[in-house]
């Protein structure tokens, strides 16, 4: 005998049982459901990529990729485990071009969703998942902002199915941001280019919630150490820029006016700005209300390979876990593999996120335990045949049926089972029935033991006792 | 811009689009239901493990385990994906034991399900997938062969549900198996233990098919090269004893009655035959077909974990691919990491294995490709709005429904782009029909057209019509 291995699972990994299963599923079905209204048509890709495939992309998730390996694995072809949907999605895209005259490959424009794990190399301490289900749905193969509000709509619709009233979808457009550069002079000394300001730029303004206005306009006057350190170092004008950049406030059209005599005269800001219009206009057509869908000009999210509008979800009862549901447009991506550019925009539902933010605010029900609904005791011996049979006569019917196999064959520990197993009714035959070729059906809601003949279990079952 | 990046997908993995995933998408609702039917709950574990939890079990498999590393990891923490469903069921079954005071962990006996992708690390040119979808039930707590019984029927349940008759569940016992050393006369010379003849007896009795009688029988024969070689070299009496086992033939209490001759005395095998004997009287009060189940003499299931009953499904019109749906008895897992012994059976359906084989017998319905029911063309410019209102009150009236988000707008380019998704209606609306306030819907099953008011569309779909 080997020695014995604590059955321990690693940190940032989750088990679920039973009922979180089922609540989870719930939620997943849910989902489903919203983003098949919309015309999201399913796909499933591996789990695991090339490395080459995922690095690269992601900005910091890449320090946070898994490698994947064994021993019969070639150096030159590295795996790793997806961080997201969206890399494999692109890569996905890329290798099945629509060929008109084959018609094979992906005709464009899709609408396609997922659901599954992806994995992020977190340091297991942090009490961050290093495995989480995200359910992603994208519109690939247009630049319409028709296709941004459509994305739009169904992360409204989908937070209201799965009965959350308190959310609100922050939209901003990595266009306006990447203004910014241009507003507050970049030319005055810098030693950095225009990507890199922009993206320190975002990383300073992504602190706001959490640091508070002052300190970041301190951060963003701040000295570089040397010429490696990263520090905008903006001028007084650049952060009266920026704090009057941060001041805009009032609904999403006002957002959008001020916004427009700010950036005056800066053309990729403008372009963002008449894309937040169009979609803001779209969304009004379709009756979502502006308390639950706000422009946000302070918004960035992470990733690096968004390239337009870019959209969060924040529970007003939970913000401090942060989004639950973003996304954004990502027009490059593709040409990562094609060497053009396929415009594409989706969102991404952070599903393990949501259910324990949900968990926190006790909105998840986990009252149903178990998928049975009718447990047969067995309490009579030698008479195991005989209950299985009925077993399979009730799952004929549609009923999720078990036998107890529980050791202990007294009525009462036979019972008791059931009662702890969450089942919703108990059928009992003991020698008396056997003799009466009857059963006695115990609904364990109503309390009420109805006796029926062994035929008449389908009409029991068929009516409305069920 | 970087380099470009091949959009390759490693060996041995699949991407499933929409018509392959809509079809699977039936296929695991199938045997979810089925499982469900028989009370498994479900569960999920994560796809990670520790190594140490999945290392030295599984046998060959152990050489394939996929390992998993970041940067941010400790090395003491080797972590590794899962290979099968089983290992981290055992796991969780050990880390959760029920307390009867608190009323916490899993009590059993226990019937869980679990569906998820599971790895191997297979060479990739060897044309076998190195993830795949397995589909588990299993029954822990109990060493009724009600249970084992159970999971059998659910095997056969399942296959019928999915469509399935030419199929052949195979059963056998590693008791009995685990009594061939005792058959052969292990003491007449030979270096290795009970355990290991065993292995290497079941090694060779595993190639039958392949090789056939004589060639098995001429292996079992062999003299070892050195001391290190496991070749049986059993006496021509051992021989002769295998031949007389090899023979029995007949229904399946005709091979109980000629196993118990052959093993007469031999106490292991006994026990083997008389839990078989249990779980075909089971069956057959089921009235589960003797066509569907056979006891099989030679099948012995790769993995090490299976102490008692054993099974597997073969396609009799596809035999060569090999088993689908496969499982056994493993009383001793769990005692890996408490200790103590816990009886548990259960069975899995290897989904993707399947679905290539039912694809190969054009067995696979392709014919849904799209979720999507309705098409809404986009005819009018600066009518988007409109549209997309649309869009939404069909959503509401619960159909799948997508704008059309062609760059192409003339209504031939539109129309023939829904025709090509595989939709079954069209929403056409043009200036006319603005005009008029209504739409015309042109249902591309029937081909017939009909104008109804915007009003008019939910009574139109809640009719026959949908």
């Amino acid at each position: 005998m080997s020695d014995i291995v604590k059955p321990e699972r690693p940190g940032g990994f989750l088990d679920f049982l039973p009922a979180d299963c089922l609540a989870r599923e719930r939620m997943l079905r849910t989902i489903e459901k919203v983003f098949r209204s919309f015309g999201f048509d399913p796909i499933e890709t591996p789990a695991i990529e090339f490395y080459k495939t995922l690095a690269g992309e992601g900005g910091d998730v890449g320090k946070q990729i898994f490698h994947v390996g064994c021993n019969k694995q070639e150096e030159d072809d590295a795996l790793a485990l997806r961080f997201d949907q969206t890399v494999p999605f692109a890569r996905l895209l890329a290798a099945n071009p629509f060929d008109p005259k084959k018609r094979t490959g992906i005709r464009l424009p899709w609408r396609r969703m997922v659901v599954g794990p992806v994995f992020r190399g977190e340091r297991p301490q942090s009490g961050r998942y290093r495995q989480f289900c995200q359910f992603d749905a994208d519109i690939a193969g247009t630049e319409s902002m028709l296709a941004d509000a459509e994305i739009i709509a169904m992360m409204y619709r989908t937070m209201k199915a799965l009965g959350i009233e308190r959310f609100l979808i922050r939209i901003n457009n990595r266009k306006i941001l990447n203004g910014l550069g241009e507003l507050v002079g970049i030319s005055d000394g810098l030693e950095l280019s225009s990507v890199d300001i922009t993206k320190e730029l975002m990383r300073i303004l992504d602190k706001l919630d959490k640091i508070g206005l002052d300190r970041v306009l301190q951060e963003l006057g701040k000295e570089p150490c040397d010429r490696f350190d990263p520090a905008p170092h903006l001028s007084s004008d650049g952060i009266n820029k920026i704090k009057e950049y941060l001041a805009i406030s009032g609904n999403n059209s006002a957002k959008l006016d001020q916004c427009h005599k700010v950036f005056s005269g800066i053309k990729v800001a403008k372009e963002g700005l008449e894309e937040l219009r169009q979609i803001t206009g779209y969304l009004a057509a379709m009756e979502i209300p502006e308390d639950h869908v706000q422009i946000d000009l302070s918004i960035a999210r992470g990733l690096d390979y968004y390239t337009g509008p870019v959209m969060e979800t924040i529970l007003l009862d939970a913000p401090h876990i942060g989004s639950v549901f973003s996304g954004g447009r990502y027009n490059s991506l593709v040409s990562r593999f094609t060497g053009q550019e396929l415009p594409a925009v989706g969102a991404s539902i952070g599903v393990d996120r949501l259910f324990t933010a949900l968990d926190h605010l006790k909105a998840i029900d986990r009252s149903r335990q178990t998928v049975t609904e009718v447990m047969i005791l067995q309490l009579v011996p030698h008479r195991e045949g005989d209950y299985l049979a009925m077993a399979n006569q009730l799952r004929d019917l549609g009923l999720n049926t078990e036998v107890c196999l529980l050791d202990d064959t007294t009525f009462k520990g036979q019972f008791n089972f059931a009662i702890s197993r969450g089942v919703n009714f108990v059928i009992i035959c003991g020698s008396d029935e056997f003799e009466k070729q009857s059963v006695q059906i115990k609904n364990l809601k109503t309390r009420i033991q109805t006796e029926v003949s062994r035929q008449g279990l389908a009409e029991y079952f068929g009516q409305s006792n069920r």
